[in-house]
């Protein structure tokens, strides 16, 4: 059973977070997934208020680790101590991986290979500021971490993690019950495209 | 100010609510989207605790009224009076939706034309035994009621409520920052697509 930890923080987007929860919460025999906070309760951007599961300590245990987004939720997280020092995170027995401005965590923890990362259209210039190199792609994967950009791409991202985990057959079936009715080999295609087209040639 | 009523229930499907909410969230100015349940606080089907905006009956004033999908809590939500029973709607002066298996509250209130529906493919058995002729398409709306089928068919949906409130380009622009980085182009196409050929030429 692989452990799949999702990483928010109060103002998280709505959708990055809760299409990875959806996607890989269906499944619950061959991975376990929760939702790890610095609080027992987050709000996300939208106001909501979500229990977490579990604290942040659990993503260094997890066999994959996900960063959410958030516009004023990344930023105060990045420069709250007692987030970021939670993490010990290690990409060589780690699937690592970010949607839109996760990776900026992703960054300031030194796991951007090549300080490299794709991220939501307009969070590039400040990635850039940030001293990464931002993607145009929607999904790029280098070894064992990858980021993703705009919300929809979250589908690449978790693609991605099934596939490394347990091949590309399970990875669509992983996806195939949110894909809109009678477009399953439409999407199926782009899915499989932007996940090729993502890897930098270095096994991701 | 036009007001959008998510309607919920212990165990909805999570996504089908979420990205709903998501999409239509980013947006202050020109409408207002609140989540409505029978209790202060549901409950989704992978177990997230969600507090609800408003009581059901909010329902029946709003210019926009969307179902969400739940496997266990659509058929629960059925059987409740005092669910069904708070629902005075009006399709002559509302957009009425459902994504997947919402498209059952929608027939029991007798609010389907031709009693036919899209709806998540797994559920079309089911909709048949309910006396409702299931579409094959991701989405198709007559006149003022919509149904779509398969999550990510939601971005048909609020897409068709955006167009029939504000015109297309306000849909595409409302749609566009959750769409895949550099994929908007490839999307957009696939979203004026599906709710093109989701309409039974009747305005809707």
């Amino acid at each position: 059973m692989k452990t799949i930890t999702l990483v928010a923080f109060d103002n998280f987007t709505d959708i990055d977070l809760f299409l990875m929860w959806d996607i890989l919460g269906r499944n619950r025999h061959d991975w376990r997934v929760r939702i790890v906070g610095k609080q027992g309760r987050l709000r996300s951007a939208h106001g909501l208020l979500v229990d977490t599961h579990g604290a942040l300590a659990e993503a260094n245990q997890a066999d994959v680790v996900l960063f959410a987004r958030g516009k004023e939720g990344v930023p105060a997280a990045l420069a709250e101590p007692d987030f970021m020092n939670a993490f010990q995170l290690d990409p060589t027995r780690q699937l690592i991986g970010s949607i839109c401005g996760g990776s900026f965590i992703l960054a300031q923890l030194g796991l951007l290979p090549g300080r490299r990362a794709a991220t939501h259209p307009e969070a590039r210039g400040a990635l850039r500021a940030a001293g990464v190199e931002p993607d145009q792609r929607p999904f790029m994967s280098v070894g064992n971490v990858a980021t993703a950009g705009g919300c929809l791409a979250a589908l690449y991202l978790v693609g991605w993690v099934v596939e490394r985990l347990f091949g590309a057959g399970k990875s669509l079936e992983t996806l195939r019950p949110v894909l809109p009715a009678g477009q399953y080999e439409l999407y199926e295609k782009i899915i499989v495209a932007s996940i090729r087209e993502g890897r930098d040639g270095t096994g991701g």
